[in-house]
């Protein structure tokens, strides 16, 4: 067995994306996403995938000739690797921050973030070299299955006219009965049973009506609302007190450690982030501040699927919850959740996956959700499948653009729809 | 490949331990510890190895007994199958607490230590099983040998008159010169740089003086003092400040977060522990409070190899070193410590390691120290083999017991020498 990586391919692709609403601006019709394969000498491929926007594809190039030479049990030495590959500091907190929605944006981060394609391609090959699934090589799973959240948004019926995109059939959700509607949709197609809304589009009070609307319409059910950062700490007070009857958690209702902690002290609404706390530096300082209690893993920022794990375990150690963060993905990180999510033991809260907005995906088979729930596989490596042919087709998409869509920019789509647009000052309300 | 466990064997042993003095007492002669073997479906054997003492053995059995049909890799189940196992809640904070040398002593401690063998032993059986060595387990090793410190003990020259005992040909060390000549010696046969004083066994001033002794004798060398608790913050603080130019770190200077934060918070000289953070629970409230500076993990105690990485991953978050700490142990957990110490990137201090002062070992090759390093393996699991001959001989010494040495008490062991000891009060100084 030889476990050497012999080649490394990188596939940059443009997924179709509905227009849904942040506080930002809108997705744009496409997005960019990395596909990254691994090959060992043995000629067992790997697949990981992470963000593809024109700063990580940057770095990913350099990160991958260095991996190659080197064998996909080698997990460890990957942050050095990641070390050595050079960020132009221009870029740093620019044009790949996608308006803050990730978080603090630092070199570090950017290379962790194209770390964990290569990170979960690596895990891949692995398994299939040693026949075991990517979970076992995590220590084994603890679940069967993996429950997920319905992510709702606000959405347009379509993108902005005149912008070429592809349509879906979700239709347009810009009140509460139509995010009550969309809700439904997400249960009857999925089964999920709590349900997450990205708010922050409109003012607080609308939001608030469209909370009440899914708790009078799917009584007991766990609830989120997620406003990235939109709001003062008084307003996400207000908020976390008319809603503090129905939700689950409040995520990241306003920007900041000291806002989170100053909001948190005076509401019993737990309080999640994936924008606060993003990396292992921000960590101290919220923790011993009480400022949140979910940590949102993206395994992406964090450094990947072991990383992951050792975010868990910080957040146990200092009884802090923890679940998982989603952005714009495919198939391949959505098994990659499904097996890291399946091994920690204390996952309390339901994952947030974009996956049921994707209608494209690179996988020969997509996966399914049932009840919810992602089942967890027990085949070897991540247990899916590259369809190339989709993969050409998605990058030959990614070729074709002129540029503008390769840097995913939700306020220039936004501007499609409303040329004045700007991204809204913070705190927004 | 057949992962499953279909037979788990476990043989307690008493091994020869030297006439080590500490604040509680003396090291008995006879010390005990736990060798388990894993036996997977296939006959592939993995081995481990912790504490002895009955109240470990009497949580192994069952403990044992459930491990039996599941997978060498279902490592995330081991804290389910240990927290299964009863503990008899009189045993807690009694016997098995070496005087307190271990830290505090909680049922949930007790069966980490107890899971720390059995998951040793599943990656050793897991790791010959795929042709991968243990660190490859876990992540792979970012360095090829692990540097370990002289453990420097007062010590007499023999067991008391008359208590069966093997001898030692180390003679005694009971004053600067005394152990000036130990830690001689510990370079000639090993070649190790750095050196750790076990104190807490004679007043302050006595120790502060074999800490100049050394000092004077090898310049420029990293030194470390160790009196497990036994002094006052006030006493702490003399010592450190009387010593700061020549230490690397204090260990353990006083007992309880509070005591190390008051002596953090006015001294240079770094804190280390193994009493006051041994738990995850107990992290919080220390590194809230930056009572210590760097956390000895025990792999047995924190409960394994992964969850020493865990700890680790936490330490590294708040800005706290990590080394490791010691108790008498053999090969199998010595080659343990290497595996994971090698996987560790941010591993600033030299290991801790009584293996030296062991004579007895139930492998077929000891694992030697060179320039103070012990070598990584890069054989399939731990690379060690078991020495059923010398394993028998061993367990036979315990088999013949008649109970007094089956649990260590290093103060009765002080008493075969002095009648009238009794543990003495903290602090003593």
């Amino acid at each position: 067995m030889n476990l050497t990586v012999a080649d490394v391919r990188l596939t940059p692709v443009l997924v179709a994306d509905p227009p849904l609403l942040n506080t930002q601006g809108v997705h744009q019709p496409y997005t960019p996403r990395l596909i990254v394969e691994v090959v060992t000498a043995d000629g067992v491929t790997g697949v990981g995938e992470t963000y593809g926007d024109t700063t990580y594809l940057e770095l990913a190039r350099p990160f991958a000739e260095r991996l190659e030479g080197r064998r996909v049990s080698d997990l460890n030495a990957l942050p050095t690797l990641a070390d050595e590959v050079a960020v132009d500091a221009s870029r740093v907190g620019n044009a790949v921050d996608v308006g803050g929605l990730r978080g603090v944006q630092t070199a570090g981060k950017l290379r962790l973030s194209v770390l964990s394609g290569f990170e979960v391609a690596c895990l891949d090959a692995l398994g299939k070299a040693l026949g075991l699934p990517v979970h076992a090589l995590l220590g084994g799973k603890v679940r069967d299955a993996v429950e997920y959240s319905a992510y709702l948004f606000y959405k347009w019926a379509g993108h902005p006219r005149g912008v070429p995109a592809e349509p879906d059939d979700w239709g347009a959700a810009l009140d509460p009965a139509g995010v009550v509607e969309q809700a439904r949709r997400f249960t009857e197609r999925y089964g999920f049973t709590s349900f997450k809304l990205k708010g922050g589009v409109f003012p607080p009070d609308e939001e608030i009506a469209a909370v009440r609307a899914l708790a009078a319409a799917f009584p007991g059910h766990p609830l989120r609302l997620d406003p990235n950062g939109a709001w003062s700490p008084a307003t996400s007070l207000r908020v976390a007190e008319e809603l503090a009857d129905v939700l689950e958690y409040l995520e990241d209702p306003t920007l900041g450690t000291a806002g989170m902690a100053e909001v948190a002290a005076r509401t019993g609404v737990p309080l999640a982030t994936n924008m606060c706390v993003t990396t292992f530096s921000e960590i101290k300082e919220a923790f011993t501040r009480d400022a949140v209690q979910i940590v949102l893993s993206d395994h992406h920022y964090w450094g990947g699927l072991r990383a992951t794990r050792q975010l868990a375990a910080v957040c146990r150690a200092f009884g802090v919850g923890v679940s998982m963060h989603s952005n714009t993905h495919l198939g391949i990180s959505l098994a990659a959740m499904t097996h890291v999510a399946a091994t920690l033991p204390d996952l309390h809260h339901a994952c947030d996956s974009h996956y049921p907005w994707q209608s494209e995906d690179v996988l020969t088979e997509r996966l399914a959700f049932e009840g919810g729930r992602v089942t967890v596989s027990d085949a070897p490596g991540l247990g899916v499948e590259l369809d190339r042919d989709r993969l050409a087709v998605l990058h030959r998409r990614w070729l074709e653009d002129d540029g503008a869509l390769r840097d995913r920019d939700d306020a220039a789509a936004m501007r499609a729809a409303d040329p004045a647009w700007r991204t809204p000052p913070v705190p927004r309300w």
